[in-house]
């Protein structure tokens, strides 16, 4: 199994960038411990370590918004890897957005730029 | 000017994911702290924190290989942001790729999928 540079920076953990395979869109970051990167491997689906809630975390285990993995793609140090993915179900943000970088600078204040695809409080 | 989550995380450091406003290829992914943000907003040129070399880096500094910025996204917890740029030179990567994910996941082992841009020791 390939190995990451897990010991080299954030505790045991790598970020991983999460862009939708067809659109190439950039849905979210976030990060893996080994486990979840051997997981992920093992299961074709996403999985991360969630920092907030100190555990394996699989993508869409509430929402039902699966991550399949498509390709992997791994940085020149080995310490950030990207998965592109199918992403099932309207979205990636827990915001009800399609991609959690819904937002983009304009001038001194955030201007939303992508539809709301559904809402929050049904799906979690 | 806009604030982003420094103090989250990650020693006042917030990560960026760099990507072409072209293609949408991810070219790398790097940190910025507060000062690195505000030179790139000021600037209009992508603006890192080496952690590697300790100080503020301008991409492009020593290969000329500037980002010059087209759009910047902010995710939902406001702690990574998407530098949209627009690549000058050849590549993003030290190692001469277009891309530092010049490599992708091949059952156990790691494959080139992009050609070769340059010859770092030409340029560094």
């Amino acid at each position: 199994m390939i190995d990451l540079a897990f010991d080299k920076h954030n505790d045991g953990l790598v970020p991983v960038v999460t862009q939708d395979y067809q659109s190439r869109s950039v849905l979210m970051l976030a990060y893996i411990n080994r486990q979840a990167w051997e997981m992920t491997l093992k299961t074709g689906k996403a999985h991360y370590w969630s920092r907030s809630r100190r555990k394996i975390w699989l993508k869409g285990e509430s929402s039902g918004h699966i991550q399949r993995i498509m390709d992997i793609y791994v940085d020149c140090d080995e310490d950030t890897v990207i998965y592109l993915v199918e992403q099932r179900g309207p979205g990636a943000c827990h915001m009800g957005y399609h991609s959690c970088f819904y937002r983009k600078v304009a001038g001194d204040s955030l201007e939303i730029h992508e539809e709301r695809q559904f809402n929050p409080d049904d799906v979690y």
